[in-house]
């Protein structure tokens, strides 16, 4: 037994997480207390065992507790771990709210909406809206940023069907039923799905939709969760730009930018955002166009600060490290005659599913089906990879599994006893 | 100039808020962290000054900076700012997500669900519905709460439609628009808006719907923002409970509990989610039916916290605290020649707006047309209540206005020179 699932062996064995009430007793009200503060510090040591194993710190098998079965429903989760955030910590110990829209003053005077627009700002010179043409705000999180880009399209194209990669993150379907908007789920290549980090073909859907005649007549919102922040620093990348014809890009800020508070940021066209506005305020009786009124005013700071101290520059290159780091993984996986994907220009290395469960739960990796996955992220550095390889190597020669995995990484990438007999053939 | 109003001076002078690219040169590096590091102490400064003056800390004018109109779309934002969080605000330090669904278990070992657990217990426990028979979770306020709510409502009943009190919260009619659901406003009394902390009475809304042929063809989703937690404890009240034919409730834990990020809890019948869950499931590939998906994982921590510190019986003391505050507050108002209006059992209270606006602003009144509120926190204590009579009195003789406010308050609580002659002649 490790001492992580010691700690979690005496957190669930303590029954103290129930909130009873304070006895009247001043010496049971003490001990009451003391066995408060011992679960605090057995949940805080709980915490920090589970992120010193984080070379994939994924969230995904959302299944009910004890229940083994893992589905396709786990998306890949990437978070960062890196960055530190010290000057900025003491602000959450402060009541913030930034409700409604960001460029709206308020009388409630605890709010840091000054740092959320200098953070817009900055994501709207990234993506080229400029200033003025510009509307946007801090989410709290991904699906908020979908569920806002999906309802101005819908206000925009009232009649408009949602058409999306089968791949997409659930939250897109989530949205379409919520709005009883018709939704078409399109088919996916094999390195399609964001399990694999794969991006969708900005300029391709766009020819295709001019093709079928709806020049001017669709609105596209990019789900850019992980991948916004990073194909803008990569020269052979497709760009992600608002020179084209989209219309709103959302992305995670506790993903790439690692804020200890899930988050992200929307930004979409002033014009769309008026036009929308103006058809609601009356019915509405409110100017917020923000899906969630009151808002988590720390998010803005976390990111205002991780963005100034780390600039564009300094993005590009944790990106371009990254993908190095990726490229390394994946090689020296390939040299242990593991099955690997990896798309290019990606960070998200793919490979045959550990067989051993304790090993897949010790470093939180993603699953699905028989391929994991590992998002090598700016904290993923050069020695935890080697330290992953080492527990790896260790832990598949005792549990040696050979299954073929050709349909999740192609057959050319597939070790499998058949078809590296197959590739022998060939040569 | 006050020392407050100075540190807005120079918060809004300083341009560095901009995210600038870093200078490369090591001396300007230098420069430019003295002066983020200048920006935020005076930031957090600001912070402090304004959390000073807080007896109705309400977040209301949501309107374009420097924008003077109010109009009746301030809702009042009662936040309690007294209860000392101190043994958990170091978990915020910790990269915290409960993503989906509280009960179930995810790969991503960094979460909180067993202090939402519990805290989910405790309210089920409150509102009276069986451990077995509830499912909830903590939300990022009160929003989300309520498009829950409605949403669970909206799939229960595809062809319903939403009945609401005229003054409901806008997230309403915001859900009502974003479900595609017909949404039919009703009138309210004088004494009717959330800005008069008036509560709808659930057991007529119950008759009604009954008598008019609907019985067992309803939900009613309970917007209990701030009263939802208070009202179990005054005996008088009528009773929120799920032994009533209700769907759902929601309050916020930003308010009375004093949580430092908005959030919310949402409690709904197990029955109705799995029903709901039985019909997505296979549309959306997802078993999580929250709104948000990735959700902050401290709120459950503080909120968790909070309610064991104080227990069922310390929240009691505290709401019978607030009325008395309240009503000395609504007396020696009254008995200062303002015109006053306090709904039985409620803490919020009423008067004619201070002309005054430096005052407005300084002690952070939310108003509405011609009147203002305060609602009387745990945090506002009677040296507190007599500070703002002290200043409110020097203030309101300076600029003494005499408007009628009989339609606001009524007549029998307007003091304005018609009124007042009104009733000496009556005597």
């Amino acid at each position: 037994m490790t001492a992580g699932s010691l700690v979690d062996e005496l957190l669930s064995s303590m029954g103290g997480f129930h909130i009873d009430e304070p006895p009247s007793a001043a010496s049971e009200l003490e001990k009451r207390q003391d066995d408060m503060a011992n679960l605090l510090a057995t949940f805080k040591e709980h915490l920090q065992e589970r992120s010193a194993h984080s070379i994939a710190p994924t969230l995904g098998t959302v299944g009910r507790i004890n229940e083994e079965s893992r589905t396709r429903r786990n998306a890949g989760y990437p978070i960062n771990f890196e960055f530190d955030f010290g000057p900025v910590i003491e602000f959450l110990n402060m009541r913030l709210n930034n409700a409604g829209d960001p460029f709206m003053e308020c009388n409630y005077g605890i709010h840091s909406k000054k740092f959320e627009i200098a953070v817009l700002d900055w994501f709207a010179r990234l993506w080229e809206l400029p200033k003025d043409q510009y509307w946007g705000y801090v989410t709290s999180g991904g699906t908020e940023g979908n569920m806002h880009g999906l309802l101005v399209g819908r206000e925009l194209f009232p009649e408009g069907i949602i058409y999306t990669s089968c791949d997409s993150h659930y939250s897109i379907f989530k949205a379409a039923k919520m709005y009883r908007v018709q939704c078409i789920k399109i088919d996916t290549l094999f390195s399609g799905t964001t399990m694999k980090g794969a991006v969708d073909d900005l300029d391709e859907i766009v020819m295709i939709l001019e093709n079928c005649g709806f020049a001017n007549r669709f609105y596209i919102h990019c789900d850019s969760a992980l991948v916004g922040l990073m194909m803008p620093f990569i020269k052979q990348a497709p760009k992600l730009t608002f020179k084209k014809p989209i219309g709103s890009i959302c992305i995670s800020g506790h993903k790439f930018i690692g804020c200890p508070i899930p988050c992200g940021v929307l930004i979409t066209r002033l014009m769309d955002i008026n036009h929308v506005m103006s058809t609601n305020i009356e019915y509405i009786s409110s100017n917020d166009t923000t899906i969630e009124g009151s808002r988590n005013g720390h998010a803005p700071i976390f990111l205002w600060y991780a963005l100034k101290r780390i600039g564009y520059n300094g993005l590009g290159k944790m990106v371009e490290n990254c993908l190095k780091n990726a490229q390394y993984l994946a090689l020296r996986l390939r040299e242990m005659g593991v099955s690997v994907f990896l798309n290019a220009l990606s960070i998200t290395v793919v490979f045959e599913r550990p067989k051993d469960e304790t090993f897949v739960r010790k470093w939180q990796l993603a699953c699905q089906g028989k391929i994991a996955h590992v998002v090598v992220m700016p904290n993923v550095s050069l020695e935890r990879i080697n330290m992953f390889l080492e527990e790896f190597t260790k832990s598949r020669i005792a549990l040696l599994q050979d299954k073929c995995v050709a349909g999740d990484v192609g057959q050319e990438n597939c070790l499998c006893s058949l078809h590296l007999d197959r590739k022998k053939e060939a040569v």
